[in-house]
């Protein structure tokens, strides 16, 4: 059992399809909100007097018109909180915020309040994201920047086709579903197994290059047959891009003939020693 | 402006510190649970009929007796919902689990259901975490086991000092606020930059070496004098673990060397050759 289980949070995959998020500002912090927000497909209600609105802003207001209702004024209490999910608010007003932060207590609505850690019923943190995969970095609270420069270190030790094999696996996974239907149970651990033997068995860039027929053979000549195939048999042949070094013995034993050759040209090329 | 704006989570550090979360079930997934909800310092309150409790569930009954109020009982309706600022069921009763769901929607308590999706507020994933760092991968929802995959690619490249670096960090932003309080306005930006940039000169392995002496000399010698002073200047010598390979001409250099011996050995140990 690990030895400290406290001092953290809790990080979650929060849904917000179909939800409704008020966001109460319109700077640069708040442009970073809009981005995380309409990734995650929520409707957004944004509230800032327009001279406060950030250029970026401005482009996601016009770019997604029917997912971004804008508001050009401040924020008028609690009715602006009717049918709300989620409030976000970046304003430079601390006692109003306070004000917000308090009403959506009431109300029970989860609420992040930009720079007041007491306020906040969650945090952000630094993210990534590639197609279906995202990533939280957090370092609770303690420094954004290290999360940042960790979240870049991250980046590039991500393989290069997650996102793409973890879309192709969550394809493979709802098509076995629909052959071998049932929550839980017997056939709900079998095909469990499976597939975890098909992620263990095949590399990431060979799951991002199945396609629609050779899912189908998968199953066909795979689950059916309780076996789990082997990328080979379906002429997957990934072009290995490794990025790790040559082995070790190419360049001494190519140095060792530079050696002898070097060597023998330097003794035997000498005029001859006469005893 | 990134390309697809859909499809994700909203990725967050939620925060239970003070608050109570209800698991409902004490199984396997259960006790993978309250592990994490321990992680974020909540009170558990932990309902599941007896015969049903994993050995690591039991486990943690028994290690946090203050932290977990165990009822050897089945989920009895809304009176266990009184209070509860979270929910999350792992029983293999599908209806009850959804009535559980309806339950908490009513009540606006964020709820989780395993294996329900759409019982769902939010989602977990595969997660990492080093002392104040904690990184989530998700795959929302498509491939759990290559989020475990992933995670263990990741894992090998967060640097080996992340966890202390962020702690020091944490503390030497604390002292900085002491010294020059305020939220937000030109303080606040110049305590973030001298940060960051303090974070950008500083590798994590130093970072990780500073104690309480130091930045109280960083913040004298650099904070006041508006100086960000390098690691050279406090005696921080890491000591290098780098993984990285030899640099190639070593092997070369070596093999050269072995090549010149041996071909100097058979030349010059032969019978001289008379011409």
């Amino acid at each position: 059992m690990p030895q400290s289980l406290s001092g953290g949070s809790l990080l979650l995959a929060w849904q917000l399809k179909n939800r409704h998020v008020l966001i109460v500002g319109a700077g640069d912090v708040a442009s970073g909100r809009i981005e995380s927000v309409l990734v995650a497909d929520a409707s957004i209600i944004l509230i800032a007097p327009h001279e406060g609105v950030h250029p970026l802003t401005q482009k996601f207001i016009d770019s997604y018109p029917d997912r971004i209702t804008y508001h050009d004024r401040l924020f008028d209490g609690i009715s602006d909180l009717q049918n709300i999910d989620m409030v976000l608010t970046a304003i430079d007003d601390v006692q109003k915020s306070r004000e917000i932060c308090n009403l959506c207590r009431e109300l029970k609505i989860p609420v992040n309040v930009a720079d007041i850690p007491d306020s906040c019923d969650f945090y952000f943190g630094s993210q990534i994201r590639s197609g279906p995969l995202q990533v939280l970095i957090s370092t609770n609270g303690q420094s954004p920047k290290l999360a940042n420069i960790i979240r870049k270190k991250i980046e590039t030790c991500i393989p290069e086709h997650a996102g793409e094999a973890i879309e192709k696996v969550g394809e493979l996974r709802s098509k076995l579903r629909e052959r071998a239907p049932g929550v839980g149970g017997e056939v709900g651990k079998r095909r469990m197994r499976w597939m975890v033997d098909i992620c263990n068995s095949w590399e990431m860039e060979e799951l991002a290059l199945l396609d629609h027929e050779m899912m189908l053979r998968l199953l066909d000549d795979g689950w059916e047959k309780n076996k789990v195939p082997k990328p080979e048999e379906f002429g997957v042949k990934p072009t290995h891009t490794s990025l790790s070094p040559p082995p070790p013995f190419l360049p001494s034993a190519l140095g060792f003939f530079a050696g002898v050759v070097a060597t023998a040209a330097v003794l035997l090329l000498r005029t001859p020693v006469r005893r």
